[in-house]
């Protein structure tokens, strides 16, 4: 004598008709105030007529493991969107890594599996170079320099070389962490990678940003795009603020500014598939 | 440079604005599907012009602990919800505990306080005491009969017996839940209350069925309403179905059905004052 449930109207949000039923996604960060995936994802459940919801998650680092364990053990909750800084913890809270995962050491995506075991897949890489693509700046034999060697920038780092940048260079003050990234890069793409203290910007097609330098309004600029030579691409993966200081002096130098949110909606296709997000 | 926050038009529903500064509740159920919580209070927050949703989380009781204890440190995740058969266990999950959490062992919201610590409070029985008066039942100087000893019988007795019934029969499968129950609640409305093997129903104003009999449509009668006297009010806390066989046969007899939904109407002004749910 359950109440038959009833189709949501087309068009309508299913975020309006949260009841008993929806599905749980949840997106993960310290800070978790910028994040613009419940943005794009829950507009997305809509138009599709899923009922779903993406919601943020503000979890503190020391926080991580017992949050994920907590909501792992929500059973209607489909999957974990995670962003700064949890994304290398994150890739140690599933039972399985996809490749890349396992090669950057660093994940934005988990998904239960059917037996309930959790998988966690990285798309800031492959996300970050459809966009670039998409605006039309080829990495494929370009001279790439690449500022940060945190989870975002590994995966990017990754997904550059697979794309076939000409020559990666990548720089981070953590020297530890740099050359063990460039290490095991250097296993899948011998002699196109490598670390440097200083990025070598006059010498670069592609400079990109990946580190949090921008997200507050007193951050110091990343690397000085002055130093770049004309015609080249500054990337950011900032979203928030939209036009970071660093893309704006680029833009102000006659160079083009790559917006962080185009690796976001290049992601799009990448979590649509992963999470198997098709119209019911 | 952060970009200004967008006050939403008036009447859009937040939900539908889900975005990274959201705060979170979540309502525990096991099952969740048939919960209604979030239908009635995320159109609240709609009208209060709050940047909040209620989720549900489908959480096993074996899974119960790591699930709160996770969701606890969610930092945007200002209170939890409890629904069935969780309310008792969740009790002891909170740091404190308030009057009514004590004396009925039983809680069904859970909130984070000022300090960080997580405060216990129960709602069951106020609700159905508000909505039975509402409906124009009054308790007070009433003979009534409860049938169902677990987290929401317990609060909805020691609200009745705050609210002035005269005698309060209590019955319970489970002998040693419901002596123990009824000696909890003498210790403070001593005289009115007993536990019976079987419910006086000849004998009573008031039915209440607050066991989850009547959730499946195969389920039995939690009691035969044929029994009770002309005049008498059944009164059910199931909210799904609306209209469960028990509130069905006693209004095919002519007596006063009182449906699950009165109690949850009842709880929202409780709600709105415990969790300072109020327009910015």
């Amino acid at each position: 004598m359950t109440e038959p449930r009833q189709p949501a109207p087309a068009g309508t949000p299913p975020q309006a008709l949260i009841g008993g039923t929806t599905r749980l996604y949840a997106v993960l960060g310290d800070p978790v105030d910028q994040v613009q995936s419940p943005g794009l994802l829950n507009p997305l459940f809509a138009r599709l007529g899923i009922d779903a919801v993406l919601v943020p998650a503000h979890v503190r680092p020391a926080d991580l493991e017992t949050a994920v364990r907590g909501l792992q053990r929500v059973g209607n909750l489909d999957g974990l969107f995670v962003t700064v800084p949890h994304k290398a913890a994150a890739a140690l809270l599933a039972d399985r890594r996809s490749p890349t995962v396992e090669i950057t050491g660093s994940a934005n995506a988990l998904r239960r599996e059917p037996d309930g075991s959790w998988l966690a897949e990285n798309f800031d890489g492959s996300g970050f170079v459809s966009g670039l693509v998409r605006a039309g700046h080829r990495p494929n034999g370009a001279r790439v320099t690449l500022v940060g060697a945190g989870g975002a920038g590994s995966a990017i780092a990754a997904a550059l070389l697979d794309a076939g940048v000409h020559r990666l260079t990548l720089t981070d003050p953590d020297t530890p962490r740099l050359t063990a990234l460039v290490d095991r890069l250097a296993v899948h793409w011998p002699g196109r990678v490598r670390a440097a203290g200083r990025p070598p910007l006059s010498d670069s097609d592609i400079a990109v940003n990946a580190t949090p330098l921008g997200l507050r309004p007193d951050d110091p600029l990343p690397f000085a795009p002055d130093a770049l030579p004309p015609g080249a691409v500054v990337a950011d993966i900032i979203m928030k603020p939209r036009a970071t200081r660093l893309l704006r002096e680029a833009a102000a130098q006659g160079l083009h500014a790559h917006h962080g949110h185009h690796m976001l909606t290049g992601q799009l296709d990448s979590y649509r598939a992963f999470f198997g997000l098709r119209a019911p």
